[in-house]
């Protein structure tokens, strides 16, 4: 059990305790002391200064082809009666976005007021596209498989006991980037699903935790079965400190008391299901984590003395972060590895410990790119996704706000999700007569025969069964749906299938 | 791969060629010899006589319980505005059907006819669970776990180089006792997936392969993983000698031809999903068998000599036992293993060989259960099922037209396989008034914390999605359904915790 040790420091009761009943008060403190720093725009020590620079530059270009739609469709609307209405607009569309536009849709201006609606949809699945393509193509993330940064976290976690790191984050958006930009993890090195309240799915994971053994087992991957290490499942619920009764997590509603106990719960079921389904000492690490979606700042929860999750008491890296602000590099580590351990450097710190410093310090180059680039609190301090997410895949969504991910194999069982993703964006977009993007995705193994087919098969299927359950907004144009699919053995980015105006899906609705 | 050896033979042209082009003419043929034997009375020296009155028994009795349903309803119907209705009712319930009736359905006869059809739907669940109850109670067919038979029956299929049987019979239930009757194998000893034109699930059959080959590294269950053994995946698809055109696989328009080519191309695709995703000679070996579904007699393929496997060549148990009936049980047992692999005595047979020998004296006494019970040839040639059997369990049911099978986690993923036993019922009994009761079950593991409610979630959310789909059915009261579940680590019978005319699921509706 991670953090045996630190449940019993003197001073443990650094993170808030008992959240919820102090957060206002704690938070509102330590945003003040924040902002004071903000002022003094100082960066701190253990920052990574050009890597900022860099994810910054990827957030806003990609997030700038999302929000350019609507001020671009808005020109093109008031030109549709125009002589030659569909070059210009096509010209337009390329040069604000980047993309072209549907003959069969602005064929028909001539006739009837423009689909705006199509269009948009359309252009949200063509940056949805362009992302993809990116992503795969330039590895603009740095994290891909077999890229160095992934090689060496790879054997960075191997070195804390760790065989394979997998996280479940909230769906919501706000946690999108949880991975990338909170944590810092190479993308390919971790397994992320995401679920709503972040409840995630037992069967499921203990699966993923027998795949994971055979493959240690057979193909000694990625370590020797025999080597004691350890599979290490982390839940991160998620809360806000700036307005924590309405912009905490929905499916919770809003209580991060509530959020940190059912994710605790979720973990230890999963650790007994792996410890009473299996023979010989098989056994999982557990590790909670709140995530302040305002600062981006982490409350790793610790371990109580009998090896379970302590619900209060935590490590907050947004304090590490305000009182060390001032100490160099090495004070600053000395501080650090004194909180998780009681040692003075780095090097001394073994297992789990090892990687809570380096998600600590990963950490405080994301306040320092809150803080930065966002004076240290985001403006949308609640839901601004892009599009919806559905299905199995999307390893290329790694930014805050873009995706609400409802992570599934069918809208049977995945209903409670994607009712939350569509909620959300009737907020979002149907108020204000928008319709929602949603992006349907079936990742395959290309190496399985008749998979590819299995999984056009899949997206089709979910785009059925949503036209179904949310027929009225489908109806009234107000819910498109593109289908997409990846070979996740191949490095290649998301094919597009088919979308929801294309006559042939139409036809077989 | 196996009977390679089989397709170079000199009489390899045993089985029919081209089972569909000369099927018709040479089962006639065959029937004809049969027939001639069934009135000489004479039985096949390999068959285990008293094994078929026990069966016989058991499944005389079993049918006869279902059977009964309609000829008690009557008389209860008759007699529903007497006197003392309930009682005399409850009491020819208890003696006809060994069971009580809904006092909730029977209490509105002063008021309104009484509901026959929900009281068939109850009668048939009731039955289910009688059913259910004796099966874990009683091990009535002799294959549970942990018995002499299973044992005996495992340690046999690892002589053979077998570490897991899994056979897919198509979900049609004039083959659900193929596992217990056609093939005597004990039923703990087998993993049974039933699908409409045994098309199995390539991803979750490779799932399942990982789970076996996981628990030989860890546990060395059912043996080590360094033994080179195999994971025999069998398909078997079903033809009818009486009526091929008509009562053969629905799915494949009962065109036999097409039934095998589609089960080998599936096995195909297996053992190429397993090589190409997993090193180190990774690998199954693939069997395909035919069923005659009048007969019970088996069409054994054989392989070809690229490892393949040979959709005309077959092994037939009728024209084995017809050209051996007359023969000891030496001469007979020679001329099998002449037949298989020119060998003389079964002790000379090796590893797939000596599984096939097995299969094929096993078969011979259900060659003979048919002849002596039913005139060679049952009587129901076509559907005949009593009930429909929806989700993932039922190791219980291993009777021939007792229950159509739809194996799924969904009914959105399911529905082609359910929509066929709906159609399918429609026939049966909605024709004549009737309801189609379906049986809902899913088997937890009680090991894993929070399985059974989320067994008990799955049945729920299983049966909203048939209400909705089959709207029209459920409205009319021609469609119940009864919710079960079974803990799969414990030997006990399966749990009723509702059923749709129980007062609280109808409010859920």
């Amino acid at each position: 059990m991670p953090l045996r040790g630190l449940a019993k420091r003197k001073n443990y009761s650094l993170g808030p305790t008992a959240p919820m009943k102090t957060f206002t008060e704690s938070i509102h403190k330590q945003n003040n002391n924040f902002n004071n720093q903000i002022n003094s725009h100082k960066t701190h020590n253990w920052t990574n200064v050009s890597q900022n620079e860099k994810l910054y530059q990827y957030e806003s270009q990609i997030k700038r082809n999302f929000d350019n739609i609507v001020p671009t469709l808005k020109e093109i609307a008031r030109i549709q009666h125009q002589d030659n209405f569909i070059d210009i607009a096509q010209s337009i569309a390329k040069n604000n976005l980047g993309i072209g536009l549907p003959l069969h849709i602005l064929d028909k201006s001539w006739v009837k007021p423009l689909d705006m609606r199509a269009l948009y949809a359309w252009c949200s699945f063509k940056q949805h596209e362009k992302l993809s393509d990116d992503f795969f193509e330039n590895d603009p993330l740095d994290g891909a498989t077999g890229g160095s940064s992934a090689k060496e976290f790879e054997k960075f976690m191997l070195d804390c006991g760790i065989h394979l790191l997998d996280i479940t984050p909230c769906s919501d958006g706000r946690l999108a980037h949880s991975v990338a930009y909170v944590m810092r993890i190479p993308f390919s090195a971790v397994r992320r699903r995401s679920h709503a309240g972040a409840l995630f799915d037992i069967e499921n994971t203990v699966n993923r935790w027998v795949k994971t053994e055979h493959s240690r087992y057979r193909e000694n991957t990625p370590n020797e079965a025999i080597r004691d290490t350890r599979y290490l499942k982390v839940v991160t619920y998620h809360f806000s400190s700036v307005d924590p009764l309405h912009q905490g997590c929905a499916a919770h509603g809003s209580n991060d008391e509530l959020a940190a106990k059912e994710g605790s719960k979720k973990l230890l079921a999963f650790r007994e299901a792996v410890e009473n389904s299996f023979c010989c000492g098989a056994s999982v690490d557990l590790m909670l984590i709140g995530l302040d979606t305002d600062t981006d700042s982490l409350k790793i929860h610790l371990s109580t003395s009998d090896g379970n999750i302590d619900l209060e008491k935590t490590i907050s890296t947004l304090e590490i972060y305000n009182s060390t602000i001032n100490f160099s590099k090495e004070e600053a580590e000395k501080e650090i590895c004194q909180i998780i351990d009681r040692k003075s450097s780095k090097e001394q710190l073994k297992g789990i410990n090892k990687f809570i410093f380096k998600l600590i310090v990963n950490n405080i180059s994301q306040i320092d790119y809150v803080k930065k680039f966002y004076k240290g609190s985001y403006e949308d301090i609640g839901h601004a996704e892009r599009f919806i997410g559905v299905g199995i895949g999307f390893k290329e969504v790694h930014l805050r706000n873009l995706t609400y991910f409802a992570h599934l194999d069918t809208v049977e069982e995945g209903a409670p999700d994607l009712d939350v993703g569509v909620k959300i964006f009737k907020g979002l977009n149907v108020s204000k007569d928008l319709p929602i993007p949603v992006v349907i995705r079936f990742d395959y193994s290309g190496k399985v025969p008749g998979a590819k087919e299995r999984a056009i098969n899949d997206c089709k299927r979910v785009n059925n069964a949503i036209s179904i359950r949310y027929k009225d907004l489908v109806d009234q144009g107000l819910l498109h749906t593109c289908l997409t699919i990846r070979d996740r053995d191949n490095i290649h980015s998301a094919h597009i299938i088919g979308m929801s105006f294309d006559k042939k899906l139409e036809e077989a609705h």
